[in-house]
């Protein structure tokens, strides 16, 4: 492994930051996106394809892993980048989201999460420690302290007590992460002794909420800082505005992740507001539906019109599928079913979003992100394919 | 396109036979394996890890792309290559396996196969010219005659029967292969002007039905010939011996093929009775069910075994999955019903048929295809993965 965590801002066009995030399996030019493999593969496409696509880093999800194979298996595996044999940076959630979100299968009190698997009913409870140990074994880049996610709408009080209680977490979170990664917690396997830990941000829609999160969380000092709890339902220009205010509140020399998020227009917009790193299983879970992104607008494959169409998904672009199958085949494929389908409208929906943050870094580095801004909207929002 | 089709025997090593056969779409080094893509795609790998993987021809189901999307769509598109984007020879079978499979929902008679879709219950009449007809459409390099699939066991009398009933489909369906070859089938678009026919072999396992079926197939004069009707659940030997007995009346001229065969010990056996042509759905569709094909034998990745096993499923092997995957990646992503399981183990299964195809053809070059043989079985049969 090379060396440890390390983020610099290299170039700034208005609020939008390129930049370069240095982990120990390599760096990541920022802005970027992270495609997610939950259970250590993006589901259709393979790493070659992957690497073939400019993915510079993967997620993948603690909750999972943890329940099959086990972060212990991984461990004796050698950590998940062995095991799964992915060279490059990954970055794992801490499981918390997955957990909140099967409602009747949970109850959180101030010790963390309590839940039953979904495969086998058994219970378990994820604390903000056991977070760090399990992200500890399975030896990511980057692990992420348990947040507690709220639902939303969320009334201010309620989410008042889950911020404090968020950051209460945060506190027990690091303090657990720098006493593994000093190796004095025992049964603990530490995968990567270079590991970075981020703090995660909380508030729901409330501004006021949110800076006190920001301004705390940074008090308890992370590698870098996530904002979380969007993306959850609120009405995008809510979501807009929380981010910008966030970002603003976060210290300028550290990476700014916004968890979970979003449509091509969502990424574009939050780099905007001085965002640095994304993830979102809409390119891939949407390719599996059958819905693809182009420069104008979404495509719905499904839909009858494209039958006979020879006509590739997207003419400017040069992803394999675009290069070799027509709308026709695609339609087809999707059609009777084939596992080609998914695989094929994954890689271009892969290569959209990952070519889109390469024009979003090349229009920052020459001081054009505005006009970049401008006219990605007036393309993509035109939707003409499926109107 | 390219030339007409062509083939030629350029070494012979005992029976065992290496060629050459030319198509319109390109050339195919014999004794060759085609990969099964039903639907117009091998499921779970894209055209390019098939070239990737030295693929050389796919074979495609005529039944599965009349039905969807029909033969007049794919027409309309130009044909199959172009359809789907493959631009190497493809050959077609005639349809009738699927629907002689299907026992409750077709009935048999002199004009051909009356069958219910298994899709929405539509009627269907499938004749020797409607097959002819059908591949027309599609465009592949080779297409094969109308025969009658006869169950295993057969009665002598049966079995003549139905041998004498799939002469009279050959004479039928080569009227109509040259009419509509020589553009006298009105409404039939006929998308590749050189394709090839290739006749049926049929007789169950009685040598003399093999032997007269044999010689009045050639006599209606075919591009070349295949042997149906094996694989059906008849002992090896008895396949083994059938095959022998029905080269020794094929042309030495003329290529064959030994439809839907087989195990790799199979292809190996065949291809020392004087065999040149394979396809099998064993290589794929054993992949998604988790059985891998190695040098000592079949691998089941499901087993517990393999849940900690950090070697490659097979350490001779050069594929992409055995030198990216370790046997517990791959065994998690079955486990968890990751689709990247079926993709990786098909790669592995395909690169194991196609690469001991290519050691076969260079054994036979140099004269010591006995002893590739038997060091194939001494390994194959060794079978310790699972014992």
């Amino acid at each position: 492994m090379g060396s440890s965590f390390a983020f610099e801002v290299t170039h700034t066009d208005g609020r939008a930051r390129r930049g370069r995030m240095t982990t120990p399996h390599g760096v990541v030019e920022t802005p970027a996106f992270m495609p997610v493999g939950t259970q250590g593969a993006v589901k259709g496409v393979t790493h070659r394809d992957l690497d073939d696509l400019g993915a510079q880093i993967l997620l993948s999800n603690t909750y999972h892993l943890y329940l099959r194979p086990g972060d212990d298996l991984i461990a004796r595996r050698g950590g998940l980048h062995r095991f799964i044999g992915w060279t490059k940076p990954i970055l794992t959630d801490s499981g918390g989201y997955q957990v909140f979100s099967m409602a009747s299968r949970r109850t959180i009190d101030e010790q963390g999460a309590h839940f039953r698997s979904h495969l086998d009913g058994s219970p378990h409870l994820l604390t903000p420690e056991k977070a760090v140990d399990i992200q500890a074994q399975l030896g990511s880049d980057v692990a992420m302290v348990l947040d507690e996610c709220l639902a939303h709408p969320s009334e201010a009080e309620a989410a008042r007590a889950s911020m404090e209680r968020t950051l209460r977490w945060a506190c027990r979170a690091r303090e657990r992460f720098l006493a593994v990664q000093a190796g004095m917690a025992d049964g603990v396997t530490v995968s990567n002794r270079a590991q970075a830990q981020f703090g995660i941000v909380q508030g729901s829609v409330f501004p006021d909420l949110r800076e006190e999160s920001a301004r705390q969380t940074v008090a308890i000092g992370f590698e870098a800082y996530a904002i979380g709890g969007l993306s959850v339902g609120e009405p995008n220009p809510v979501m807009y505005d929380i981010t910008a205010q966030t970002t603003a509140v976060l210290p300028e020399d550290r990476l700014r992740y916004l968890m979970g998020t979003g449509t091509p227009a969502d990424l574009v917009e939050s780099v905007a507001r001085g965002v640095d790193l994304f993830d979102c299983v809409l390119p891939t879970r949407n390719a599996r539906n059958g819905q693809l992104f182009t420069r104008e607008g979404p495509m719905n494959i499904k839909n009858a019109k494209y039958a006979e169409d020879d006509r590739p998904v997207d003419p400017s672009c040069d992803c394999y599928t675009c290069r070799t199958c027509s709308r026709a085949y695609l339609r087809h494929l999707f059609a009777v079913n084939e596992m080609n389908a998914a695989t094929l409208n994954t890689l271009h929906n892969l290569h959209f979003y990952l070519d889109t943050l390469g024009a979003i870094r090349d229009a920052i580095v020459f001081g054009r992100f505005e006009s970049f801004r401008v006219s990605f909207h007036q393309s993509f929002s035109r939707q003409p394919h499926d109107s």
